[in-house]
């Protein structure tokens, strides 16, 4: 048996979430029908972690072990040719021991897109969250200084999960703000000078992630940034370790996990 | 009756194209039934050009009278109410003349987007040509040259079109790679390093064009870009006026229409 170690795309809309489920199309059920097909193995297969139904990927990680003799570069051409056009491995490699994508994470990185725009956009609809109300980006920057370093995250956690502990370190909370061109490119042409907003962009790197953290800072952002709530805020959610007293959980469909990291 | 100018943003993957036919939904029809269930007035709407099935729009511009006592931003708000997702109206004016978007059309532009990796993209999918073999862009413009100015473009137009002439003027014709994130933001943090390849943008303005000019174009550069062609070879299709001498036509999901320009 040899470990390998996929790094994966996937686009959330059409998925219940990575979560094999009996309700629905997982992520890790496709993967494990076409890892079936190539190599005639039945397995489970490991993540680095769980995705929401909507939330994307454009590097989750997945673990698993398997007797083909196939080169990673054949089994990873082979996969590609087997999956759905809404999943692709972007890259596989095996591995010298073995290899866990969940035990072994040391660090992630989410992405977050809002269209901040009054008009929806339709390329967008599936990818990001659309705000109307113009937000001010400076003002969610400052409000979420507070949430960089070590803490007890429990405030920004969705009840239900079970973690041993909600101490996270946050290593970044970037917020960008670039033209709304839906499809955009290189070239500077705007489709047209009538397209008001912006794409918001916001970034969040650490150790680990509780359920629905990002989401739930992002919301609580937002509040900051529609003008709801004061700058300070976010940083006195953070210190009363009550989820109740976030803002709304911002929806699936614009939050990517970007990238993960192993020792 | 008051003119009113749309300009107006589609999703092409849910449409037969523009143009209202028996066997699809078209932006035309979906349209004009948003405008009935607002003012109550039924009506034919003009485009600045049809569009065929799959091909998208990110500026393309509508005309209609209507005796609707809506301002134009109300008429607007409620269009984008009552229209499915995959289309919205950017922006709503009212004519003090009359106003033909295909009859006073003076120049328009389209983007063609190219994900040119050896893997798949899954956001890519529906919204840009895969093309697996890396592309010599550079030669690809060079190639280009000859086509831009006062030019007979009929190698460049699918049989079946009814024209007067075909003699176009083309002012710009631009490429331009830059590297694949795909759901891609202000921030400069990739998803993965794994991600091998570029998207290749390319732009054409122009007082008019014919038939499947832009996608003929296109699938002529390609063929210059992977090597199948030499440089001069786009010159010399021009130069035949026969449009069994141009390379394949590049499919419909690629293709933007960008924007159009009225005196």
């Amino acid at each position: 048996m040899r470990w390998f170690k996929l790094t994966i795309a996937y686009d959330g809309g059409g998925f219940v979430g990575w979560q094999v489920q009996t309700n629905g199309r997982s992520v890790q059920q496709v993967l494990e029908d076409a890892i079936h097909g190539v190599t005639g193995e039945r397995m489970r297969v490991t993540a680095s972690g769980r995705t929401d139904s909507g939330v994307h990927a454009l590097g989750q990680v997945v673990s698993f072990a398997s007797a083909t003799r196939l080169s990673a570069e054949r089994l990873q051409a082979a996969l590609n040719a087997t999956l759905p056009h809404d999943v692709v491995v972007l890259d596989c490699r095996g591995r010298a021991g073995e290899f866990h994508a969940i035990r072994d994470c040391t660090r992630k990185r989410y992405r977050y897109l809002i269209h901040n725009s009054p008009v929806r956009g339709v390329f967008a609809r599936q990818y990001a969250w659309h705000v109307p109300k113009p937000l001010e980006v400076a003002a969610m920057q400052q409000a979420a200084e507070p949430l960089l370093g070590r803490h007890d995250f429990s405030s920004f956690e969705s009840t239900g999960a079970e973690r041993r502990d909600s101490i996270r370190t946050v290593y970044e909370l970037s917020l960008a703000a670039g033209p709304i061109d839906e499809q955009h490119a290189p070239l500077a042409h705007r489709a047209d000078a009538a397209i008001a907003g912006r794409q918001i962009t916001i970034e969040i790197e650490a150790d680990g992630f509780l359920y629905n953290m990002v989401r739930a800072i992002v919301g609580t952002l937002v509040e900051v940034g529609r003008g709801a709530e004061q700058i300070g805020w976010p940083g006195e959610v953070l210190a009363a370790r009550d989820r109740t007293q976030a803002g709304p959980t911002a929806p699936p469909h614009g939050l990517y996990l970007l990238r993960v990291w192993y020792e």
